[in-house]
């Protein structure tokens, strides 16, 4: 096993899932100790600093990495667990951002309107506490909210010789944006191109379902994963393995096929490792599965199926994959 | 106080909300004990009971109802207080039907494929154990699942000279199937027409987010309900309280637009509580907010943004009408 | 033959489809000669006249009818032939509305942003130059326009024992918003209830596809039309023959939804018309059928599937009924 | 004026929008002369020839290209004008493919259903006389139906350091599919890389509109073009402009959103056009506007939004690129 440190220079950043050269090699079993970005490339720092201004288009959603998997090959599935998201800056920035979000007109949900106001929340973390703290413009409205940091980017390069911005989330992982994204999970991926070249960015301190401002509570990261290869095993779709939950992530226009796509994957998951047909799993997935939604935000939307382990036999997917690494994860650290 | 037991005639069934003459008056502070049948009129028992074959379209969805509810008006809030919800048989079914569920073709997202199979699943309900136990079809898997009794159908008369099939939702309330709406939540509801004429129905056992099979386990239930009045205060769209969290429920197409409507409801709701503006009630929302979706099968789709108590300041929603009913349903049971 | 003259007293409109109580018995073969108030009930006649302050929600869509046609029965066909449209005053307006229409957020479409300005535009209308006059707000632009009368409304009572509101489009017609809706123009629709109960409004004296604004150049019109009955033929979705082309309408959100069901109509319609099976007649939508967009501002949206007669070899719908009409519309007036 | 012959060698296709080096060098003003391979890499020829098992995925939709533009920069326009599309084989080919085309699941709107049957119609293409024919597979139906061949694949290097697959469309341009793309038609793109890296393919002898199979009938083109540069005018979504219209399309899903981004484009152009405010031009389009659906196949929808010349004053968009254009072609064949 070995620990690799890499903190990103200024120069050196992802813009893309695909089409940009690795920054290391890495081999399955490699613990990595890293820092990301936030998605603001660091430019907001006070209430003061409007992204629309301080950022600079398409220098958004800094990624580090891409890192190539020694043995990573087309058809094999690409296994990234999670052990620790710090926030490594003690306040976070939340934004709204002209004609970006869920409860605005946007680029696609074309209006004739005008945008919503630009505005900026300072949240400090507190570490050690757990928590982030938000404050009312309008009022002297304060809340203590539980710190639950995530990566809402994380993923491969693309199939199809593709070049993937790193706002966008698609079946290679990328912008994904879902608060599952957190220490203790493990995230599946299938390997489209050799060496795999996956990234990861957009920490968020903590995040509502669906993201509707446009944004979480977004902070730089300081971030430990260990990786991991399954040969020959393909994932079709982002998926992701707790102590607790086994989940799939579809991504898709409208919010309707992101859920058929995350419950249609879910259903082919149950349907393998129990050895029942798909309408046996369907019927699975339709009383117990739950279905929040990721985010409605980026240029295609997330949802996340999710369905507990408690409520389902003993399973071992991707040949324990997550239970291998949770192990190493806790002798590693 | 008044406690009305109510149990339908067989021919005495709404299948509509609005347009159907009340069955009963009742007063703000009545105790109603009543029976709804299941969504499918008490035809499928058995496996062998395809509901394409046993149901009379549109003979679905028998609403228990409606109530005419002395003294409610246009532009006042009803509130029906959910004391308890018990499965009234001892098994449940749920079943695949044509063209009608999350992952097949349907009626609106028509294509030229051929339907799934129809198939029904009986579930054992064990009422004392709280658990439905569900059977694979293709193998011997069984699994025993908590039971979380529902009304997937609840809701008023609609504005506008309306009258609405009960397998539709909207503002109203109706088929919003959301898992949400269990014992011991307060469902709000703008009134449209005098007596506010609320009914419901669509007993499940339990079931999944999104319903994505088209049904839950579907079965007749025994459930006391209190209402209350609220005049002078209008609600938009469907409101839920429980002891923990505020909740609203959007319905459209397509389903980002239910989260839209569900968000946006959430956040007028938010800003008047706590008399912050709107913006910063959409960073609480965007940061905060849970965002289940309901269900995905019906003409029209819901999404339930959710937001826990313990996050928020006190405040007393709707004059305080659910921490009312929560104790009056505690004196009266 | 009978000729039937119908003028609405200022009480005796309709709001929806079903639910009303019919104003005339006709039979089929009747020729009815009627007035319809434009969508605002009369309301907006100069730019002063804005929609939110003048019209009283839900008086909008004022409906003539329901007619009863006698021996009209659920399983059989309405015929509903357009002799004439003619409009019926000498402006006609046009008018933005806060929240409502295609490029702006809406009920459903919720977003925190603020409306667009509430705007009317009138237009002068010349029956006989047949041209519709807009004049810019913003500079001395002129452009006469072509005017093309068309129904905005048109329908039967719908089935489920439903009363759905003269906004909504659906499978029973409704405000379907098509301007291919004019006069020549036969249109079909299912029977859902004992007597048909069609009525009809809305009148544009001209319209874009999509009526991105939420109005056409509404108008009240004199409007003349024959009524026929194809007993015991079916007719799932509203279909529109003219002498050139064969129509079919869908109904849904999202907007591709509406596509897949007119096109999933037309199939069914060819495939019977020609005794070729579905995938043959598949092929043919595929590379002849037109599909514009009618409306993207109702609570359903509208595409029409359309395809050329002079593409296709003769072929006689509905047992010959438009032509029959043709030649009585010729022979009647 | 340099008149360019090009005849893409079989290792030479792109199979991307950016990411792909330039096979020539050419300049505003120059007319190239190209064949364009058809979409199934000339794979399927005879109905037994199943894409499914005769082409290799991503091998779709070679494109002919890309053409540096020698002085092309970001934020300046592309002219691309169709002086001649001409089919160039004497059979094309229409398919349906398993899970692709509107009216199955597909991809994104996921289901359980089984795939539609695989089939391929193989059209006689007779330039002289300027009709494909069509032969049902089920009876002995036969269709000749006026050529109207046309480029699906037209566009640029996407922004944002992105690679798009060939068969996507976007704003940069891509897998359009609209039937609109025909000879005597100008398109414009914005510029987004150096050189702007225009490419295309993917040639229909004609297309119904929605491209509901999937496919037109796709044959290998001898197309000759002329690229103009506008320089400083940049343009946010492909535009179109023929002797007789301005047309925007516009791309997203659902497909309500492709109208949007279409008509609000529209309405951006004519602002600019006659110097009238948003309003007037939103009006104008409402009124005026025709909005034929291009595809719903893809996995981003688009459609048109189209205006008639004659309904508006004379108007020299794009500095009279096409006028200039459309004599260039004159003059040059």
């Amino acid at each position: 096993m070995t620990m690799i440190e890499y903190r990103p220079e200024p120069g050196e950043f992802a813009w893309t899932f695909g089409g940009a050269a690795p920054v290391r090699n890495v081999k399955p079993g490699d613990v990595i100790s890293l820092w990301t970005e936030d998605c603001f490339a660091g430019k907001v720092r006070t209430e003061r600093d409007l992204a629309s201004q301080v950022c600079e288009f398409p220098f958004l959603n800094p990624q580090t990495g891409p890192f190539y998997v020694d043995g990573a090959k087309p058809g094999d599935t690409l296994a990234v667990h999670f052990v620790s998201i710090e926030p490594a800056a003690p306040v976070g920035a939340a934004t709204t951002l002209p004609f970006f979000g869920a409860l605005t007109s946007d680029a696609y949900t074309a209006t004739l309107q005008d945008p919503l106001p630009e505005l900026v929340w300072i949240y400090e973390l507190d570490n050690a506490a757990r928590t982030v703290t938000y404050r009312a413009k309008s009022s002297d409205l304060t809340l203590r909210l539980p710190m639950d940091p995530m990566h809402g980017t994380v993923g491969v390069a693309p199939a199809s010789f593709e070049a993937r911005s790193a706002l966008v989330p698609d079946s290679h992982g990328g912008n994904l944006d879902t608060p599952e994204m957190r220490a203790g999970v493990t995230a599946y991926f299938g390997v489209n191109v050799e060496g795999a070249l996956f990234s990861l960015g957009d920490g968020h301190a903590r995040q509502g379902e669906g993201e509707a401002c446009g944004t979480g509570v977004e902070v730089a990261m300081n971030t430990v994963l260990i990786v991991d290869l399954i040969p020959g095993v393909a994932t079709p779709w982002p998926r992701l393995e707790s102590d607790t939950h086994l989940m799939s992530i579809g991504a898709a226009r409208p919010l309707e096929n992101a859920y058929r796509v995350a419950q249609v994957d879910m259903i082919g998951w149950l349907s393998e490792l129990y050895g029942i047909d798909r309408m046996d799993a369907y019927q699975i997935v339709a009383q117990a599965a739950l279905t929040p939604v990721a985010q409605v935000c980026n240029p295609i939307y997330t949802v996340t199926s999710k369905i507990a382990k408690s409520l389902l036999p003993n399973a071992s997917a991707y040949r324990g994959s997550h239970a291998r690494l949770r192990e190493q994860a806790r002798t590693a650290t």
